[in-house]
């Protein structure tokens, strides 16, 4: 199996583009991709997305963005897992790579979700949750999420107040990333006083939606020496595992089990373990993601996640700082492109260009992308020499 | 590279399932494919389906699929090119085993349509088109078709009347297989005076629609040992190239310059040409489709692709024989499941387990399956021993 890198990486700004289409968002990613990568030729294709066949009536993503990114007759294809799509078509790629088909393949996640009116738009996420025992009985995705959360704090004793430190930090990063959503700091008074979505879910533990498209492009290390010189960020580890996609059929839905499987095969891949990962972009679509994420990955005990936020370790300079772009809560969630924003950033922080968030000496990032309410989870860890 | 073969096939009859939903669809051919290659553990489930988001409200199949088949924890994706979708995620799937990253695979294809009314299904086939360049002015998936037969019958002299022997074959084949959705044979009288549907495609030009699913267990030849013994079929060669969507971008409309490269390309990987194919299973969407991809596949000249059916080559027996279990047009059209159909026919073939429409001797077998109007065209190649 040949070992990948990361030779390129782009991204759009995530807001409401009602100026750009679907096609023209994953364009400006890819061509960034391509151009930090300094190449303009590819062997193939990937896209993550999710919604495109219902939200913008476009199927056929792999050939309709090689098509207007100028690169006809390329391999494409596109790979969906929900809210986990531009991970797993990532990891799509990494395969093609590793396994010698294909020798450059450019990955796109994108999602455009403002053209869909607001109640379709909630039913199709809900698409990401099982449509005959979830979703046909009217529970939504943020739902799905409140009965977790609500159940969690039961369990664990903690408060609603204590999750705030999740959000804060997010939007705190968030201030010095120009693609993030939001530009505006977070106090623990906002959040506390926010309108409620979902008992006990309200506005400042959900991620927003968006428009928006990340890129990157892989070839194998080695070829390396046959493109411009970057900073050598290899794909160390490459998993995924899934679990029962009705949060109801499990034995503990307070427990991420493939969170846990994929990340301790990443762990296994990597030669390395928690105390080693220098930054971790999580999936904190919401707050009670943050917690179950950092408990699966063995950064916390279980029931302990929120502790690390109060004890500021998750924070630049933490033990385990997270979402040092502003992760899903203030970059934003445009739903398939969101593992490919979290892909970007871990590389960001690893060539030492993530700037006022710049994790000092960062040698090791990983990333955990959520799919459905924990069923399809995929765990990348990369690494810089 | 590891070399990859495919241990177990299995499929459900093509019909309207009114009373079984997708998941129980796809569960059919899983388990029947699990059965036939006499395992019960997969690694990785990788799903074929081109509308469920929009037409059965559920994304996500990979972990949808792999909880009812019973096979939870595993790598689980969904892979969307059109009506190409199921070879494409065959085609991951090999993908995923020549790398090494996973060792046996299970491929699932599944399609179900009749849950969507008639306007809405011709609306999301659409979708396989280029949403803003075709589907905006209202051309249909047919009437893209149409445009390019009518072009043809112009360009190269030919009557409507020349493309019945495709549908008559398919019909023929169908007879003989317990799985197609009609077993009626179709007589050129009858072929002739059927409903028009977009001129100058008539119904007897026209595939079906129809729900069902069709799955095969990949795993490297050289883990065959640790298996029950079966006929050893390897895939030779496994190829994709993409054309612009949209259809007034090519070129040349009349060629399909995608499936020209894809097969190209397999017949490099596989050192053979088209003169050793035993049987072809191609994508007879429309007589249209036949013709061209005959072509383009090098079985016939250009605009010469009628004269093959006519001269009575594309029979069982003949020089190339296609659509041998029915094709497209007569054992149906499950959008996503159709790759998979056909590469479990050209199991079937090599495994001596055709029956009546056995080609005998078959020792090396194709499949071409066609995403969009020619978008993106998937081509694999398959050996027996």
């Amino acid at each position: 199996m040949r070992e990948v890198a990361v030779l390129g990486i782009g991204q759009t700004p995530i807001e409401e583009h009602w100026e750009k289409s679907l096609r023209v968002l994953a364009g400006e990613a890819a061509l960034a991709a391509l151009q930090d990568a300094g190449i303009s030729r590819v062997d193939g294709v990937f896209v993550g997305n999710m919604m495109a066949g219902s939200a913008n009536h476009q199927q056929q993503l792999g050939a309709y963005i090689a098509d207007w990114a100028g690169l006809r007759y390329a391999n494409a294809l596109h790979v969906e897992t929900a809210c986990s799509s531009g991970s797993a078509a990532f990891r799509a790629g990494v395969m093609a790579v590793a396994s010698g088909v294909l020798d450059v393949v450019l990955v796109v996640g994108v999602e455009k979700m403002s053209d869909s009116p607001g109640d379709e738009i909630t039913a199709e996420l809900a698409t990401a949750a099982d449509a005959d025992w979830e979703s046909a009985y009217g529970v939504s995705f943020v739902a799905l999420n409140a009965l977790i959360m609500r159940r969690y704090m039961h369990e664990y004793g903690w408060q609603h107040e204590h999750f705030a430190l999740f959000s804060i930090n997010s939007h705190q990063n968030a201030l010095h990333n120009p693609y993030a959503r939001f530009h505006s700091p977070l106090s623990l008074q906002e959040y506390l006083k926010a309108p409620m979505v979902t008992p006990p879910i309200n506005l400042m533990d959900a991620s927003p939606m968006g428009d928006g498209a990340a890129a990157a492009v892989l070839v194998p290390v080695e070829h390396l020496h046959r493109f411009p010189p970057k900073p050598k960020v290899r794909v160390v580890a490459s998993t995924a595992a899934t679990d029962t996609i009705a949060v109801a059929s499990r034995r503990d839905p307070l427990w991420l089990s493939a969170a846990e499987r994929s990340a301790r095969q990443a762990y296994a891949q990597a030669g390395v373990g928690p105390n080693d990962i220098d930054v971790f972009e999580l999936h904190d679509a919401f707050t009670i993601m943050s917690a179950l994420s950092l408990e699966a990955c063995g950064f916390a005990e279980r029931g302990q996640g929120p502790r690390l936020a109060l004890e500021g370790e998750i924070q630049i300079g933490g033990r385990i700082p997270i979402c040092t772009r502003g992760g899903l809560k203030a970059r934003g969630h445009p739903v398939g492109a969101t593992g490919m924003y979290q892909i970007v950033e871990v590389v960001q922080q690893l060539r030492g260009e993530a700037g006022e968030t710049q994790v000092e000496g960062a040698k090791i990032g990983m990333t955990q992308n959520i799919g459905g309410s924990g069923s399809n989870i995929i765990t990348h860890i990369f690494r810089v020499d």
